[in-house]
């Protein structure tokens, strides 16, 4: 809303199912709602179906299409390229991007394997250099609730990080009967609920906590092996890629190829004990992304299904009158709320999209690093490759992977084994001290 | 109520703590609410500090007191060995008891250790033999709300089990300051958070199941290494078990050498993962027992901070007005209920231990099993123990003891391993027929 | 608990039903888990049906039974009448009680009009002068959360009250096959869900504000005109009082002749508006008693179906974390509370009875007036009345009633009228200065 | 999205403060995510300060900008006028608008007095002849919870309507030094608390039970008298119309001269009693809407707080598993949900506002009345006034205006009087046989 207009930041986006349409409201409604350093305008949608693509433009207001995403990055006057396809395509047509001098927008997950991980991560690493940005599409992190939640851990409003409990509980799966689509191929998907949603709450505990994980303990469950074909994979239009699924003969049953439920018991870089669930197979919570962060101060505790909500608690307060409080983050000075309507007329799902686009489009403006940057995509992608790992064998504890230096490791066992993990142990006259220091909750 | 009176029950309670209020209240309540077989009299209240254990009778009810558990075992006018101290002494106590042909009922965890808890179930067997009963004291079961998720589990409304999730969270030792009791010795209490509060979760996934862990793998954590000593350890009255901490004047610290927190994953006999978190150091969180059980066909929803309320997931409502039904499980045809209040007029936290009374003291009666038997107590147990084991082994997966046959080998890879145990993985041909079964669900 | 005994405070309970079971347990457990000045025993139980009351008396406790309750008069050495008949004999009982120097304990609402409450005010009176104590059974008061409630208001936590609004939503009418008993019947309730709940949450308004009612305005509504009769009156246990409901005939049918639903809008002394709601008909709700008070700098909400939580706004928290905080009263700092369990281990219904058993006896030892006082009682049956009067009326404002100066006369549009109530209107000047000084909220 | 593309309707927005951001981001969206017959476009914007109607134009998406509403209503080329200024000047806009033959859209409430609500109404009617439409913004009707509320009811899910308790519930006036706006001036504003948010749940009681209001008693209160007039009036975006508040340079504080809370109780056609609370001081409720509907055979129950949510109790659920139902209204099958996202993936207030935009687009095209409308405004209207009325007049009962025949006139005691109004009391016979009638639950 400055005097003189923005200049331009020309978009294609590569696929327009679930997430393209999400994607599309974003890059149509930030601009509206937030001063944007840059006007982002809906150039060119990419997708497989000539006569299906044009429709989606037209519909979620693209100005051009192309049938081949090679296109995009030949073309000059592209400057983003927003990758919303399955991702089993997400590492060759990023690198490709990168490579062309566009900043990139990729879904999550980051890639199908650690291999592809590693080398988008250091490719944007040197796009970095150049000047050209990246972002993983983790938007659960522009919750305003969860943005509150991060500043308010970071303020260390809840002391050292103790512990994290997270689930991410969906249902869509539950009915045997329902179809086979392309998320439950490993070879499109990569892997089920643990790629799918599981890395999610990956992300959100080093989003929120501001650490990594140094191991995990995993286990993965397949509920229904054998699924139905699904009657015309091209009419699956809130699944479908542009691609469809391919390969499936005459029969009318195909194999489930990941995982339906995935557990796991992990530790952060500090040593704090996580665990984690991922389920698309719960009965009765539709997006039950919860996650808990218990500190040596406080905890904060957050669900989806309540979006608009955190609840804070404060040990500090008498215990007379100590309890979580219901925070509805729907307030002016909460993240983004601003921008929005008053207190407690809530938003919904898709402004995680807007807010991750302002964030995107400032960051793109200033030159500087988005978040989550490839490298934390990289390091999600580790965690879920551990995870399974350590599912094939027998749970055993499972480092993740890092750079450079070798992995820590952290046994299961803190009080009596000998761990290379900074521990989060501590005894009562330290942290008793501490807990009384007047700085540290002012 | 009957015509004729009741012949009289007449019980010996050992420690007059925490647990021994709560089992006096038991005693004294039961006959008034509901009508029993026989009439208990609270007779010999056993204590070691004579002053307190006198006043402790007077106000709880006792009849007569001694220092000396062991003259319990020789009155021949003691019908009930109700053991309230901690676990160090349950496996003496309990053999004694049951040797002299006395009824016993004992605290959870019903041990310190699996070799106690074999011995105690092999004393069970052999007293059950003469007419003698015995029963842990996992009171939780006699929640109404949880006995009507048992009941609806057993008929077939959720359908096969598929999940568990289960959560034990207390925030009592969150403060570093607070003292070191015996609940924090392993000598005393066997282990921490998992003993003391994961036993009960474990516990509860069995009851409403019907089923057993197959394995486990495990993670423990403690936190806080070091505590002040008590002020002075008798008065320590909320804790105090008549024996005192003993022997620890001068120094001001000790180690803390129990579990803060406790993970694990598992899988029952059906091969249905299981994720369980049991922590004291839970901010926020004063009794959150928690648990959900996932089916295929539906799920129920159950937390002890809302005791009287089962949520309830029917997967057959059609999509439109299906959701979780808050059930508050105070109607009279509820379990127990119709011997209480109206409906809405809710129970409290000792009414479970009183409901445990009625059911024993029926058992008895009828000379049948009271339930859970040390049986179960001692699978409980072997639980505690794998995940322990678990624990200092890298968290890798470790069978659950059982008796005679071997145990399973399940790995915590169900999808491509080979796994012994009997899997829950259906093709959708199968299940899907099954759900469509009229029968099933009438 | 104390060297020397507590005398003995002798007790006769007149009816046994649904209040007689609550009062029984009541005075079983007061000296079991709170130290009581005085020794209650359980002397003598009252009823018309001898075969029943000895049953009764067994059952809960009693030692001997009577079917004559004047004998409870007459009788020297019964200290305390305990009346849980239904509202058409308490007059007369408590009147006689009184006179006979006996402490009197009476259920709620204390009378079936207006007439009968203040006769039994003023014998309270004068018996007081004669150190003869009398308390009505309003024992929600008693309830932990709700005494905190009372306690953070009287401490000024959330300033000057604004606004109560209360409901009291029950659904066990309706059912309109659900038979006729007295609490349908004019002649023996006094009224219908108005005096049945409804005065429980009027007094409760005055509770926790410390304030009465200026005036009311009221509606009235019966949705079920006729019912079905009992099948056996005297087999009805759980509503029956002993005495029968008598007169009926042959027919199947009679007549509904209370309220079944009353809505009312009020005024506190202050002026503060409240606005109350009971109803028998709200299905799905089982004992919603409801209330939440507003003030000038924080707010107060409770949930009996919820009963162990208190929901606290302090608007001096910054806006980015204020909310309603769900405290937990079970704490060992809450009322009542230390004598019972640790954190979250919840209490049920018949523990607000305990509760008032253990402050009456505290205040007939003390030679003090146990609250609430019949002069309270009295207000709320006035209240009541008013409402009624309204009802009948066009909903036209109406003053309740008080002794000795003329009620004030409030109008219902307190902008434009002129008042003789206190306003709680302020202007922002004066009212900012109070919100800022420090020495309020410290 | 069908092959031709569907012909332009030109729209044209008076006002550009919250509710005209609202109305912008609902004309930009609707056609993305619905397809609609007509294409809507945002062609004229029309503030009175320039500089800044030009900056909102720019920054929501209006094409071009005027000063002056009377050339919206001169030029051919704009279709629809929607009216987003405050309530003063709705009656002038409307009735050139609707006189020019253009559709209009306008704000609730829809007027400022009964008279202008009329004279709306009828022009509302004479320009529906003539195929002209208009529509009253009562968004919260398109909440997709609310809708499908709307939907169970009128299925006779939950019966016969019973009661209905509403409240609407705020606190962005609870600070008595937050400043005087427009919406606190009754000259421009009409009413408080009343005519802003007690609108809502008087349409919203209507909306969901298809009866209209027979009659009411009122009572208003108004806590802060006088407030800080706005630092600089022209800033007050948030709130801001376009046209300031005016004249009121040199003194600080300003009278409130409109009602703070409003309480009423009220009967519907059907006689069934309501009650209703309207408050902006009701500390720590941010946008509370609640209503409950209580019916003979269920109930329902929903809070704006929690937007996608409702809860729905089927008295015909046996009592073992009965209770409230959560419905997370978020399913394919939940009204306008297919359009958006996956279940759980809740939904915002703006897409209230989308909704009633594809809802009005497609009544324009298909030229019938779209609702709510401007007869339903006036409803609502003379509800207002009468409780305004009832309020001045010591709550006297009043009933609610109509058209033609004469208002009836429902007494507020409906257990004694002779009411005119259809009761709902019905005797347990004829409703016994009602209930069992297995069509009426199919």
């Amino acid at each position: 809303m400055t005097g003189t207009s923005p200049q331009p930041l020309k978009v294609a986006m590569i696929g327009y199912a679930f997430m393209g349409r999400a994607h599309s409201q974003a890059w149509r409604t930030a601009g509206r709602f937030f001063d944007l350093p840059l006007d982002p305008q809906m150039s060119l949608l990419v997708g497989r179906n000539p006569d299906r693509t044009q429709q989606a433009a037209a519909q979620l207001g693209w100005s051009e299409t192309t049938g081949d995403w090679r296109e995009v990055i030949e073309r000059d006057d592209i400057d983003v390229v927003d990758i919303c396809t399955p991702g089993d395509s997400h590492a060759e047509i990023a690198l490709a991007a990168l490579e062309a001098g566009k900043h990139v927008m990729v879904e999550k997950p980051m890639a199908n394997s650690v291999a592809e991980a590693e080398q988008m991560a250091r490719a944007a690493d040197h796009a970095a250099a150049r000047g050209v940005r990246s972002m993983v599409g983790f938007t659960y992190r522009r919750v305003p609730a969860l943005q509150l939640a991060r500043e308010l851990i970071a303020e260390g409003r809840i002391g050292q990080v103790r512990q994290v409990r997270a689930q991410y509980l969906q249902d869509w799966l539950a009915d045997p009967s329902s179809p086979l689509t392309w998320r439950l191929q490993r070879e499109r998907a990569g892997s089920g609920a643990l790629g799918d949603i599981g890395a999610h709450i990956i992300d959100l505990t080093c989003f929120l906590t501001g650490e990594r994980f140094a191991g995990v303990s995993g286990m993965l469950e397949t509920f229904v092996s054998e699924r139905p074909l699904p009657a015309e994979a091209s009419a699956d239009g809130s699944e479908h890629n542009g691609t469809g699924l391919g390969g499936r003969s005459g029969e009318g049953y195909g194999a489930v190829t990941v995982d339906d439920a995935a557990l796991a018991m992990g530790r952060l870089s500090s040593g704090a004990p996580v665990v984690l669930e991922a389920s698309r197979f719960a009965w009765g919570r539709k997006n039950a992304m919860r996650i808990e962060v218990t500190g040596s101060l406080g905890a904060l505790s957050f669900d989806f299904e309540d979006m608009n909500v955190l609840h804070v608690y404060d040990a500090g307060e008498p215990g007379r009158t100590a309890g979580f409080t219901r925070v509805l983050a729907t307030e002016p000075d909460h993240p983004y709320v601003q921008a929005w309507w008053p207190p407690g007329h809530g938003l919904g799902y898709e402004h995680g999209f807007t807010h991750q686009v302002v964030d995107f489009v400032h960051a793109v403006a200033a030159g500087e690093q988005p978040t989550p940057s490839f490298q934390e995509g990289l390091h999600v992608q580790r965690v879920l490759d551990a995870v399974e790992r350590s599912s094939a064998e027998r749970s055993t504890w499972t480092p993740v992977e890092t750079d450079g230096d070798p992995a820590p490791d952290p046994t299961g066992q803190a009080l009596h084994g000998d761990s290379a993990v900074p521990s989060v142990r501590e005894n009562s006259r330290t942290s008793h001290a501490r807990q009384n220091s007047p700085t540290e909750r002012s």
